[in-house]
């Protein structure tokens, strides 16, 4: 049932969401057609909670079989209910693929898109010669040996401002740039899991991923630090990768301008 | 199609197989009639893999919905297939949520059950105060404040030789012992999730779930370390627990004597 109208005093305000969700049941975090999607799944649970048909606008883009720990999902609502009341008002109508964390009342001017300073990214790579069902669909197995000092080295070439075009999928759009800051850039072991942390300004198409692919060829020996730094340099695709797959991918937070 | 046999050349061996597995969808480790266990799937991949109808036995016995990182299964094969050949034969066979880790060719004398040492098992609380995708069957969650010191101090008063019968729910054989040994308990913060790890010469039915769920009232505040050490002291049932959910447990390794 929708709320009830008093004359024109409903207020519209935005609200920010941060938000859980295991990817592998959904075809991205965008809206599609006639596909589940982490945005279809969150208009609908916020319908039966406030009886609106909002429209989410989210931090990152994530691909199909992409997971995250803190995706930043924004919407206007008129609904007068508490920060608290919508987050445990939308677990209850969401799926237990997807949960929210935190909500927040934010000014009208709040794109969690634009606004966002920096996005952080984890990939899981499941170092084992036999495959891990308490890893399925949460990791990329590898079997062979991996040498993590040569990835964290080849890490340390992304850091600060580069054109990433060499990592990007996105072959079509030539207008925008393709310059981005990487903050952070890691590959390192916990027991059989390598994990490889990237914090940049934003990411291009697939970059993460064929960033990592690209990141494995140097720890399987395949590529030296030196072949590493000229796929850097050449800004050009199809040198890159190829992409590891999505289901070893995390979108871990997004950090927002002072203000936000 | 079953192996062909040679005359009576045929060598009847024992293998060791040590079993990870996501106890979500089955009804604990021990074959029942008419319902999906691990020992089920287990024998069903060995009679496609080798034409053997094997009798498979387990190290430690675990509920519905317990998982295992190191469970340890033996069976008797004439099969001449190298062990490597056995589990990339059985991971083969398997569903998703079932793999060998590795395989070994044991004395017949091996007992997996009898012969074991120690076992070792974690039980993860996501300590949150909303519920985690990535942790959904995985992880008991708990939202409130938890006093992990507090956990950590009761932890150490079950060290060493202990009647255990306060913590089991098995009342009715009361001719067996229910006096174990204790090598490590403890109670660890790591970020949101708390792990209770214990490992013991063996467990009774019910046991860790019990004591967690003990521990978690010392961890809320609503049992001082005094009350946890009178329960042990009992060596009564009732007052114990009451036992947190299988979904959260872990058998973690099982340790051999000597020799196996």
């Amino acid at each position: 049932m929708p709320p009830v109208v008093l004359g024109d005093t409903k207020l519209k305000t935005r609200l920010a969401l941060v938000v859980e969700y295991d990817g592998e049941c959904y075809a991205g975090s965008q809206w599609q057609p006639e596909v589940l999607t982490i945005q279809s799944e969150i208009e609908k649970a916020l319908y039966k909670l406030t009886g609106e048909s909002a429209r989410v606008t989210m931090a990152g883009r994530t691909d199909a079989g992409v997971h995250a720990a803190g995706q930043v999902v924004a919407f206007d609502t008129e609904s007068s209910l508490e920060e608290r009341a919508f987050v445990s008002g939308l677990n209850h109508f969401l799926p237990l693929d997807i949960a929210v964390k935190s909500a927040r009342r934010m000014s009208l001017a709040f794109d969690p898109r634009r606004h966002a300073s920096k996005r952080e990214y984890e990939y899981f790579i499941l170092n084992s010669a036999t495959r891990s069902p308490l890893w399925n669909g949460r990791a990329h197995r590898i079997a062979g040996e991996l040498n993590i000092d040569a990835m964290n080295h080849a890490c340390q070439l992304l850091i600060g401002e580069h054109d990433f075009a060499s990592f990007t999928s996105n072959t079509e759009d030539e207008e925008r740039t393709t310059v981005r800051y990487m903050y952070h850039a890691s590959a390192r072991r916990d027991g059989r899991m390598v994990i490889v942390r990237m914090m940049a300004s934003a990411f291009l198409l697939h970059q993460v991923r064929n960033t990592v692919g690209t990141l494995l060829r140097v720890g399987q020996g395949k590529m030296t630090l030196q072949e590493f730094q000229s796929i850097i340099n050449t800004c050009e695709f199809g040198l890159a990768g190829p992409a590891v797959p999505s289901y070893g991918l995390y979108l871990k937070s997004v950090y927002y301008e002072e203000g936000f």
